[in-house]
């Protein structure tokens, strides 16, 4: 864990206390769930409620001696149990009371993260709205093509991420899943009827088979769905970093009053929060990496994705949802020069309206050849000269036969390009 | 592409020839889109396709000159058109046909590869038929942990296996989107309904938001559930690994007549099929990497993903078919050795049984704490001596007096854990 | 971090008050260095010594407000001084501070790290020549080969370990570079005297050219260097917990007193350390994958590296440690239980010796095509049938004729394949 | 191997054929070795090479039947040998041939790579001394720092390039290793002198200790210094993409004669190999993943890094040559716009100079601190409207009082950033 990454609520939701909350709620599950099925007598998980008492000290002086982070807690949060103690942890194996709790907790942080998620959605929904007729010039390849919708930016981050949600759900669902089938998965000391009851009252239903353990495949999908998202906001990190630049100086992260972006050069604003997200990125890969590393357990079960786990889930969770939840601060205070988005449009002195030209050479029944060739002549040209394009073509004659003055002023306009983005738009309507 | 490892029907997908036919395979449906709106003659798709010749060594050469694949095909195929190569490409962009055609290909190979799966799923489920009454030793951190079903081995990778099936499926769906919005994404000139035609006459729909490309989010989130279940196959083989181990020899994949297993030593039957699967599983994880860092690109796109995807897409396909086309060989052709694998569950000579001499204990009336102590105390002293484990308890005057000779034997026998496998299997009742 | 994973002296050197501290040591080697060359007056250093203190809460609150975390140590640092402040950073960027700082960290760490391959590389080679003359059964592809020396596994640790110190030494001598050359690398406010005698001052020499950053390369060597090592703790780790499996139990990682290997299994001895060690391994590759994306950074600079690397350094130095120090515990702790390694030779019957049976009957005249054809069709029988290889080998006339009797028992003898081992060894005389 | 991307003399290095060839060369290497100590009778290796036949497809087709490459291509390549087939692979096993033949490709596609990064090295040095007093605008984050020289940028590729190459040349010799010492490394039917007598006529020394195959770590730091050297070249391509960015166009790839960049816009000029550089690292860091995967083999040897191998030492090297191949021909080519270049400097009106008045403030006695809210407050103002800074500033008074016309003049001089790069350049000399 990072301290500076670190937010609310993930941040105590992957304390050592808090874990050792979540198997004390297992546990306690199982015992509701003993004495509904009359094994237990009815009255003994409140018993042990009451008196179970979470002591982290006392634990991990514990584990100091049996090496094994569960029976340290069990011994220890028995303690001071009278009868009832017997039927804790109860026909489980650590791993029932482990996996079962882990579960618990990625399920609670994948929720945060979709709340998260959706905020960010609705942010992104409404600038791409603000910003839907605004032009400005595409780039691909980082050269100027043709002038679009700066709306367009956002809706199409906004459609990744609705994409994005979706597959969260879908793994969210995939993995609410818990098992208290035992020490290697096949119920000899519990019921499946007793799993069944001590899983529902915890939101969670049966892995279909486990071994030991759930199998990491849950675990592996999820943080690799992690990695996804973590390519989204890269992308828009990028986007923006791109826009701030110097020479481009379209848009640029909030600066906060107060802030300094450089201990030597006073005139720096840097969009260090886009550069910070862009390493993230990094990071999100890499998790999913490990996890996929994680699935192929021996047997059944060994215990090599425990360690890699305690980095991985507490990390990739909380690392995900600051990513989140700086990208809406980031898009939600994002600032855009309008006035220089519009004026960048013409930096190549109408170059990027070639295609136009092309298409109605074309349509004035030149052959699609020979007006590439043409028109690339000339655009070539101005490209190093700097010349006005649109006069350059009006200085052949073979084009100005085929076209008229008043459609070489339409076909160098912006709003053309914007004709058909509303329909791009109804397919969100909300 | 790995000669050896190139299955059809997916080597023939990746031909250069074949992905040529898909390009034009979109330009033709574009075209027969623009009939349908009158904007082409009618007949103009149908004289395309007459005249359209696929010559790949005459593409290459002019890729040589023009330095562009697409306009090197453009102008190959229409050298012998007469005026319907105008509408040939008309208000497209290359990657337009790029990325439609790539969907195509992906869509293709899914397909394939959920078929392969669904065949392996039939015989995982018919091999964990078969074992699930065999009993076995279940092995965590592979030290023998308590008896099982070695059916259950199966049903698990069956259980993992649906899920991949459930989750590629999804994918399959997802990633069936082409684009065919132009140079910038925003449909300047050609219509979403063209769009929507063409694609659906190639079984697909346009992606909601486009820039001048696809999002790079579908391809990683396929090439993700490829790694989930390359994993699955790494579990499974490494499994086997380890039953074929001469120490353990419980099972055994297929020798072949006239194979031989090594040069020097003529006694070796090695899994080498499991072994080779094994290391395919690490490029499977890393293509999954490279899918990831190609999401990012830059403003409306830049091309850096294709170089890669120019070895991913066709490589982790294709492993990927191979992969499972040889699993399911495997597991087809798997020996199992019954009498072997019942046998090991006694090499710890009852040590297995520890749990349920504990448990008996306290329902006998000892404490947990107190039963676990004596309990591990004979199971070490056995586990060092090679003694008896049963015997040592019964010359423990304490136990005796807890636990009957009869109860005793019940305990130390293995059925006692497949009572409730039945139960496991009931959920996938077909 | 991970608490239970953080061993001193890494932990302490990677808290925030001792980056602060490093952070202060760049600056004071500066004014010194300044001193020396007689732009700043003689003493001045030892002023800002004198009143410097690292309040490590008052720099995160000054960090709140100006988002940018050297500018709020200086501010906080020279909050008590007088007029030596001016020389107080300057001619710096802030990059110059943290990156030499860095330098300084991770040299230091690297040194420990060293430190510790030493020690282990002592255990390994001591185990390597107690285990010389142990004959163990050499496996490939986890099949019983030949017999071997049971030394040579740790002499083959022991060999990659020398390769690797090689190696971490080489870059260590790399990444001793700090840089004190100003907002983009090019002395405009500060001398590369001045720099010189700063680094001199911390034990590092200048990079030979700077951006704003010392380039990313030096620390994805490091961190590459750091998978490699894992990968061979990895390998021994994998090799203990095959030597664990209870089917055979040659040797075992150490099981301290009163540690208990489950909570529902009382006879369990997990090699728990070896599994925890082999997660650990997927974590350091994960870091290098990180530290390979970290290079490529926007012209000058951009921060996108910082945020990963405040996971990664720590993360990865510490974790390297802790499996280091873990795994010469592990290692110098191990049992092995000779007696057992000597009887598994034996487990196959005498097919191991196959080769010889093989190599026997060419040199006495038969072909080699024959005799292989020859010695796999008996190795197989006795494969299924459990017989004896010699028995059967000798039953058949032709070998008989070739083969005498005298030769047979030499054949089958362990010892002959130990006949060359000690000219490995003399490859290590120390 | 992707067709298009692979280069001679690698693309025939990795042929099957010449894999045969490999193989024959080491099987002659210690038929020769043995003539030399006596074993074999003079000629043999004679006789040998005269006999032997590469029959490629003779080859597959038997190891269709022995599901083994090594023995097939003996059975095929002994097939019209007499007597002297006996010493054909005598007392060696597969791996023997196939990592000692492994090596021999791999230290001579090291080789040739070598070569490729030396002459880069030329062309970026012979760059650095060709733009040394170009002043440029340094940026940090995308944001104008400060002036610079612009074959800094070069330079400081080329020092990186020095570390690479020498990090190569490290791993050159390292690789330079072979085995043969049989199935289990242990000489048990060869003698460490043969394998040197071997070795030596292949250029190759023994691996110290060897289990039946060389460790895998020697390949993993290879192709992880490949990473580094592709990071490097991702470093340059990214920077000329941005420096050819429509908005900054400092510098472009070579376009050449007859190239198109867009079907669709005949004005655009992509750097599209950059692109393709960029996309190619992301393959060459998850080559280093799957070698790091490779390393942790059990026992003394599994065949897991066989498959992921096959892929992965051509496709790496191929590539790796292929990016250096290519990044030379950029590097050669590269178009540089000197106006534009000097032009750039000065789009922020000034700013760029704002450490220089912060510094000359500090000078004239303004406390840092105060300096640094005062100036910072005119740039951020400046960065709003477009003003010129030196007015703004000259219009505040107590800057006025402070700092003289004259010096003002020369407080916004490019030339005094490129005082001290000399020195850098001296660092370098040939």
């Amino acid at each position: 864990m990072v301290e500076r990454y670190a937010l609310e609520p993930l941040k105590s939701l992957w304390t050592l206390k808090a874990q050792y909350e979540r198997w004390l709620e297992v546990e306690l599950a199982v015992v509701e769930a003993y004495e509904e099925v009359g094994i237990a007598p009815r009255g003994t998980a409140e018993k042990i409620k009451d008196k179970a008492v979470i002591d982290v000290d006392d634990i991990l002086a514990i584990e100091q001696i049996v090496d094994h982070d569960v029976i340290a807690f069990i011994k220890s949060v028995t303690k001071n149990m009278g009868d009832e103690a017997r039927y804790f942890h109860y026909g489980l194996t650590s791993s029932d009371v482990v996996d079962t709790a882990n579960s618990l907790a990625l399920v609670r942080a994948t929720d945060v993260i979709i709340e998260s998620m959706l905020r960010l959605s609705d942010v992104l929904y409404e600038k791409a709205l603000r910003y839907k007729s605004l032009p400005t010039i595409g780039r691909t390849h980082g050269i100027h093509a043709e002038p679009t919708s700066f709306g367009l930016k956002f809706l199409s981050w906004y459609a990744e991420l609705l994409r994005n949600i979706e597959r969260l759900k879908a793994v969210r669902e995939e993995i609410a899943v818990g098992k208290l089938s035992g020490a290697v998965g096949n119920y000899a000391n519990i019921s499946p009827e007793v799993e069944k009851i001590a899983l529902q009252k915890l939101g969670l239903k049966p892995t279909p088979v486990a071994t030991q353990v759930i199998s990491r495949d849950y675990i592996a999908h999820l943080i690799s769905i992690f990695a996804l998202i973590a390519g989204l906001i890269e992308r828009i990190a990028i986007e923006i970093r791109h826009l701030q630049r110097t020479e481009v100086l379209e848009a640029m992260e909030p600066f906060k009053e107060g802030q300094r972006g450089s201990s030597a050069m006073p005139h720096k604003k840097n969009p260090i929060l886009c550069e910070r997200l862009t390493g993230m990125a990094r990071l999100m890969r890499s998790y999913a990496q490990v996890a996929f590393e994680n699935m192929a357990l021996w047997h059944e079960r060994d215990i090599s994705h425990s360690s890699a786990e305690r980095y991985v889930l507490p990390d990739s969770t909380m690392t995900m949802y600051y990513m989140l939840e700086k990208t809406r601060y980031l898009i939600e205070n994002l600032k855009v020069f309008e006035e220089r988005v519009k004026k960048n449009i013409d930096l190549t002195h109408g170059l990027v309206y070639s295609q136009r030209v092309l298409l109605a050479l074309v349509e004035a029944g030149m052959s699609r050849e020979e007006a590439y060739i043409l028109v690339q002549k000339y655009a070539l040209q101005c490209w190093e000269t700097g010349e006005s394009f649109k006069e350059k073509l009006r200085s052949d004659t073979r084009i100005n036969q085929l076209i008229s003055d008043e459609k070489f002023e339409e076909l160098f306009r912006p709003d053309y390009y914007l004709r058909n983005v509303e329909q791009i738009y109804e397919r969100f309507q909300k």
